[in-house]
This record gives C-alpha cells, sequence and structure tokens, in this order.
C-alpha cells in the first residue's frame, strides 16, 4: 500500500481533489493539521498561555510537529504544495526534511514560483502544477496505466 | 573541531562577521557558492545551454546540491539565515534538511519573520537576530564562557 | 495508528487516566512492567537467585530492558513521567534514549521539577503538568480538535 | 584514537582525576561547560532575558545540548558521573542517549545508588566507584595492560 | 510473509512463470511498471511534453523510480532477471541499489554473461538460470523444502 | 506482538519446548530450516552440483543467509541455543550479527560451556539453562507476569 | 577536502585527465584497480585456482569488492564512466550501489547511450560527457568558479 | 588508508606475519588484547573480585568488549582467524557483528574446519588459508598489484 503525506498550503481544497481523484486505489493519505486557527493555537490552548509571542508559536509548531514528523516518516511519497501566497517556510522545510529521509518528493506548484523552487524542484521526483497531475502521478505508481 | 556550514541568503556579509567574529578558534566553516550569478548559470555553463528556463535551473540546482549537501552532511552546527527579501525556500529546505539528519540548527532571522519562521524555529536549537550572537553562541559552544 | 510509550513512575495511576482518557481514538499504548515487586525480582525469579544485590538487579534490568526497548523503538510518541518521589533516573535514561532514537517526547512532570529537568525538557516537544494534558495533546495529534 | 566524553557531575575534579591519570595516552577527552552558573545562564546571557523560569532554563539547555550532543556522537566511550546530591537526571539522560547511540558506556557512580541505577548499570559496559578506576579502565581499553 | 521484488527484463513472461510457480505460499511480488511505452513516456503524459529526449526520458525515468525505490526498500529479496538483449543497465542499477541497501539478491541470468555479471553475481545469494530455480528458491526459503 | 527468532542447535526438540510452552501469548516464532540434510544441500539440490566441497556449502550457506538474515532483521528477540556437540559456529555468528543490530539476546546454553561463551553472553540480556526459562523469560516480557 | 571516486570504464585515460585537470584543487581520487588482467584473475591468483569459470570470477569480483565498496562508501561524490564498449554492468551497479548510499553522482558517458542509461541519468546529479567537463564540475564544486 | 581489524585466534604469531608482511603500505592495524591472562581476569582486576565465575568472566568480557566493538566499527576490513583449537565463539561471533554492520571480512582458516564454518564463509569476501594469503589479499586491495 502506497503512503502518502499532503504537505503545505492549507487554504484551498487541493488536499480533497487528490484524495477524491485516487479514492479506490487503497492509498493511505495523512496530512498536517489543516485548521489554521487550531494549528497556530493548539500549544498555548493545551499546555496554557504565553505572554509572548514567540513561545506562543513555539508552543504550537512544537506540538505541530509531533504529527508532522510522524506523517512524513511514515511517507513513501511527500507531495509538497506550494500556493500563490505567505511565506510558505514550513512547507520547503518539510521538503528538505524529506529529502533527508530518502522520500519520493512531488511537488505541487505554480509556474510563476519556477525559479525560487529550483533547489526543492531538485530534490523532486515530479513537478507539478495541478492536483489532477498528481491524481494521475499517483495512478500510475500504483496501477501502471496512464490518462486517456 | 566544530564543523559549521552557514546556509541561506547571499546577499549581505554576514558569513563574514561570523568567521572574522569566530576567528582564532578553530571553527571549520563551509558554506554554498555566494556569487549569485554563478551559482544560477553553473549547469548550462559547464553541461551546456538549455532552451527551457526550468531545465536550466534544474541543471544549476543540482550542481549546487553537491556542494550543499556535502556541507550540511559534514557539519556540526547548521546555520540557516533568513534575510528581508526574496521567497528564500532553499534556506528552509535545507533547515529541513539538516533536522532530518539530527544537525544542531542556528537560526539568523529578523523579528518580523517570527510567525512565518515558527516550524523552523521550533527545529532549532537557537534562534538569533544578529550575527554577533552566532558568534557568541558558537564561542560558548566552542570554550564555554560567555560575553562578559 | 499511532503508538505511545508511557514511560517512569508507577505508584500513581497516571497511566490509566491517560490510556482511558484516549480510549476510541485507536492508539496503541505499551509500557513496562508496572508491578514494583515482579519488576525488581524477574531476573532472579526465572534465572536462579543471586548474592550480591548487584547482581540480583542486574539481572532484573536486563530483563526489563527487553521490553523497555522494544517499547520505546516502535513508539511514535514517548510519554516520560516524572513524579515526586525516588531518583527515577531509569525515567531519565528512558528520555535519552528516546531522543536519541528521534521520538517524539512528552514529559509529564510537576512545576517543583522544572530546573532540574531543563536538560530532559529541552529534548521534549511538549511539556504537561496533568494526565489530562497528555490526553488533549494526543486527541490533538490524532483528530486535530483542541479541547473546548 | 580513543575519544572519550565525560559526562554528568560538575561540582568535583573527578574529570581532573582521569584527563591527570590518563595522561600520555593519546585520549581525546571532551566534557560539557563545567562552569554552572554559566552554564545555566548561556541562553539569556547571549539571547536575550525571559521573564519566565521555564523558557530562561529551555534557551540554554538547548544551547548546552549542541556541545552536548556533539561530544556524546564523536565518543567512543561515555563516562556518567552520578555524585551524591541533586537530581542528576541530566546524567541519566546522555546515558540514554549514548545507549541508544551504541556507545561504550562506563558508569561511575557511589555504592548508596546501586538500586536506584540498576537501569543505567545494565546498559553500561562498566560500572567504577573511583576515577581511578575509570583510568585503569581506559588504560586497559588503549594499552591492554592491568594496574600492577 | 516474505517480499519479493522482480526487478529487470520485461520482456518475457518470467515473472508470471515465478509468481505462479509460488502460488499459495503467501509471498507479496511487487515488479516496475512492465508496459514497454508507458514506462516510456509516463512523465511527459501526465506532466507535459518536452522536446529534448534527455528530458522526456527524465521525466519518465525519475517518475518510474517512485515506485521502483519502494519495490526495491520493501523487499526481502530482490531478484534481477536479465535477458538476452539490450543494455540492460537499469537492471544493474538496481542489483547494486539493493545491495547497499542490504537485501537478499537472487540473480536470474543466462550463461553467456556470466563473465560481464562477475560483479553483480559476488553481491548475490543466488544465481539461477531459470524462473523454475527461482520458484525453488523461494519455496526453500520460505518452506524450508527441496524439489524432489 | 513480539517477534522471535530462534537460533542455532537443530538436533534436540527446544524450539518445539518453547513455541508450545508460549502458546497463547500471539508470539511470532521462526527459525532456519532445522532439516540438517535439506540445510546442507539445498544449494546443489536447486542450482545444480559442485565438485568442490567448499562451492556445495558455499551455495547452500548463502542460500540458508536469505532466510536467516530476514529472520534476524524482523525479530525483537534473538534466542541462540549452544548445545553439546559440533563447533556451532554459525549459532555465535547469528549473536553477533543480532547484536550489531541492536536486538535483544537470549542466550541458552549449558553451564559447562560458560567461560568459552563469555563474549557472546556479555552480549545478551539473558543467559538461560533450559527451554522453560525461555518460555517464563518470555511469559514476563509479553505479560509481565512471573512464574509461581 | 572533497572525496571522488571514479567508477566505470577502464580502457582509455579519462582518470588521468580528470585528476590531472583537478590536480592543486586538494581533491582526494579512489579507484578500482584498472589492470584489467589482475582484476579478473587476483582472486585466484592469491587465493588457489578453480576449474569452474563461475568461480574464477567469483573469487576475483569479492575480492575487488573490498576495494570498490571502501571508495564508493568514503566518496562524497561518485564518477560513473560509461564508454562505448562492453556491457559495463559493474558500472550500473556501481550507481546503484552509490545511489542507495546517498552520494552525489555524476556520469559520464556518450549521447548514444542517452535512452539506455535514463534510469542512471536520473540518478545523477550531472550527466557529463567528457572528462574535461567532469573537470569543471568538480572546479565548481571545491573553488565556486566557472570556466571562462 | 585501509583500516584493519585482527579478530580470533591469540596463541600463534599470525598477526605479526600479517602486520609486518604488510609492512610500508600505510595500513592501520587493530586488535583485541592479545595477553591471554589480562584478556580473561581484566574485570576483576579493574573492578573488584566476583565470586562466581560467571560474573568473573561477564565483567572482563564487558571490558574487553569496549575495545572490539571500536575495532571493528572503525574497520574497513575485518580479518577473522580460526585455530585449530578451542571453542572460538567469539571469532564467529565477531564476524556476525562485522557482517550485520557491512564491514568487508576475510577469514583464515585452515581447511579442515571448512564444512562447520559454511555460514561464515559465506559471509566474507575472501576466505584464506595462511597469514601471507592475507597479506597479499590485502597488497592487492591496497596497490592494486599481485605477487609475482
Amino acid at each position: 500500500m502506497l503512503s502518502v503525506y499532503l504537505s503545505g498550503e492549507i487554504h484551498t481544497d487541493w488536499r480533497e481533489q487528490i484524495t477524491e481523484g485516487a479514492d479506490g486505489m487503497g492509498i493511505l493519505f495523512n496530512a498536517p493539521v489543516t485548521d489554521h486557527a487550531a494549528s497556530d493555537d493548539c500549544g498555548v490552548a493545551i499546555l496554557g498561555g504565553e505572554e509572548s509571542k514567540f513561545w506562543h508559536d513555539h508552543k504550537g509548531a512544537k506540538l505541530n510537529a509531533i504529527r508532522t514528523r510522524k506523517g512524513i516518516e511514515e511517507a513513501d511519497v511527500v507531495v509538497v504544495r506550494f500556493g500563490d501566497k505567505y511565506k510558505q517556510w514550513n512547507a520547503a522545510f518539510d521538503a528538505g526534511y524529506a529529502a533527508a529521509l530518502g522520500k519520493s518528493i512531488i511537488v505541487l506548484s505554480p509556474p510563476e514560483h519556477q525559479h525560487a523552487l529550483k533547489e526543492v524542484h531538485a530534490a523532486a521526483l515530479a513537478v507539478a502544477e495541478t492536483p489532477q497531475q498528481v491524481v494521475e502521478l499517483l495512478t500510475y505508481v500504483v496501477e501502471g496505466t496512464l490518462p486517456k
């Protein structure tokens, strides 16, 4: 069974497009928590508030790392999605983390970010522009068939 | 002997500030190629031109990866610098790569990037704002002494 | 499925509080043998008595290590509980063992031990004070939801 | 060349006794920062103060970890010293860390801690009571000769 | 359960002979995509055409690598088949990849390639000439019985 | 679930005693092929005869290694049995192989071999003299209970 | 210092062209034994003759593997040269071996082999056609300068 | 530089024959303590006597393991010598330990032990009968030349 981790941008429905498109192939999908507010505040919500924004964020980021690391470490394929907005350093961090572990990386990114992502692309086994292409890539990996 | 890799931003003299500040402590410093034009064009300059910008960049990014990977893999400490401009996804990628290898990470970043870098900061053993702080951190690690 | 090892103090019901609180989430929990007398005497009870207390303890500690190592090595998350009494060096040893293997560590410890545990806390992704917080942390990791 | 890391208690001169006793055998010794005040305050002294004692300690413990991890990871032998006072959980943590990395461990501990240290002793290749014994152990490992 | 990856030549029915011959032993077989045309064109079919033959092939080879790497990394035994025609460098590459990962290698090759394959044979635990022999080898490994 | 590999002597029923004694605990047992004649001749029986006894044995030993390595690598616990006769270097080899992989080792050996086995015993977590003791050790590891 | 292993074809002077071209950069070069006759016969010349060509070659290939494995395992960069003649499966095997170890690979191959080498090229960080290009690649990696 | 560990039999001068024969090739040789009495009694001589022979031997074997493990782990080549007498299980244990670490193994053994050593031989890259052959093997590995 193929295990796929869907890293990166959390503001559009690209994960749903992929998991629905790949329905029925027996792929195991994992992802970070995609509820932005929960993801930002999880540390202090459970472990108590912090006056400093740095430690507020630190507690949350470490808690999220428990899920993220497990997701990447257990994946055969890590799909890293870069969107149009924000710094998205966590997506690039995940890509580097996956690369050092020897994971197969698929980058899903818009053409306008091509030059800025060249080091990330160089570590990937495929660079796609649409979720549909990712579905087709996974279909080929699992079933050996190409889109008609 | 401590081996330190200086990753990230290549437009200011932060590397010189650190290597000069740490002079005499026997630290081995490595870094990527910091000549921006050479770094962008190295692939095609040696192996032949490409019509597509994607493959132009790809050849260069892969060639640079030979040096970058060796630098990170041989380092005890990876200092990752985020500056004011550009996407800097390669810096975040290096941080993720270093984290997965269990390297000690020092992030050097301005306060305004704090929230966007929270996942990278969470993987670091120290977050500094100035090259002088990095010098003091390395001095403490090597010599066990604090600034007066 | 998340695998969690519950290391440390064996004199209160904190393990039951966590496993009951996390009931229904499909988490696999493991733990050392928590029968204090059996744990102390297991080696000599099976393999024959020793005149020296050192070797009596040695045989038992090695036998317990078979279970403990497997528990930590197979865990995604290692929860290490420090209580109010005893030296608890085995708990700190487990934390170090888990840290070197790159496991996600949650420390469960009372505030009065904060300074003495600072190196252990520094290796953890979360520091909790109550079993209920650990339940909430695990709930967030598995289900992505926060307590209301 | 044998590389030895001297972990644990920092209030007596046991490190000096060992390094002086082993003088001339070409052993490379490393150790944590043993200046207690510097070790406690290093994080805030360099990176800025914290109101919370937890984060004050956290910044320091992480900075110390840069040196400690390198010392353990590069060592062939890790000597872990337990003294008469304090919790010394960092010593037990180092022992666990070293054990998971497959390092040869020598524990240096007083007889009264025997039972409480049984798990740590079980992971060690030798348990000594005096620095002189450690010197003799290292002499035997390096030169193959026994004390007369 | 034994996991076996069937690498190499894709123009004869040797894989079918082995999987049918080993039917009922509970072995999990994996293999690369054996549809030659799909394998050659998969990259551009999904991700868009390339003018250069090098990049056309490159995109396809990288996509195939996602499946191939997973297949080898999860295998207990890698069977590498060399046929009569073509360069078959990918088969030898897979053998080297499997060898470095410590996999048990069975080479299936005709006698006339003996000298040219000596380095590959030297890394194998068995060198067979027929698929039937591979079936018998796997039967022995799983069930401990020899052919009558 | 605990996975146990039963290595060594193949002329008495010690494996049956252990697997029957541990019945109902859900332990997964593996072992080498214990049919002595098949084990000796498997290589030439399948792959063709050899004039030289060395290569006759070599082919068989390599084929057996496919099963042995998988058995040891997948085991949590490796039980190594030394009997009264023969050189039994393969048993000691398996013990060394298991030790280097960090497996928990239980040695099952008669008292008269104590001195000759001291290096093997030193790498073990338990040294038993009877299969019944091994059953009790495994029972304690899995269920945490001692014999009455 | 960069360590480079020069694998593959042994009938032209490409190794000399590279080592001479890279003279003065402090690169450590290693290579297999390039005396074809010695390489073929080394096993039997030292350990005694074999009637079977298979075992003659086997003994030699295993002896050569001692040098080859060390060369690849210690290298930062593995250059794999494919020439015009012979099967060259050992070169492809070395490339696979290097890839699995995460080494940086440079392939040196003529254009006519492009399609047959696509899987090997896909694992490489650079594909060169001339030794001079390899010299320029290594110069860039070490010194960061491009040819004028 | 080649690093060679000389394991096994300690009653003849085979180590001297090899180190003298290989003089001038820059090989780094290591070995266990070969003073039989010191090796047997080292544990109790330094750490205090034991009434039980088992623990007497145990303390010594563990102390010797500090040197032995380092020697094997740092070696490129492990030569394992089996002599005419004794059980020599420690030699076979070292061979298994070296095999699991992927070391190149040379076995030095008399013909009469061929069948009993078949599993050890199967893990070796060369099987020699005389120290002179080992010298010639090492000469070939280092210098690429054969005996005349």
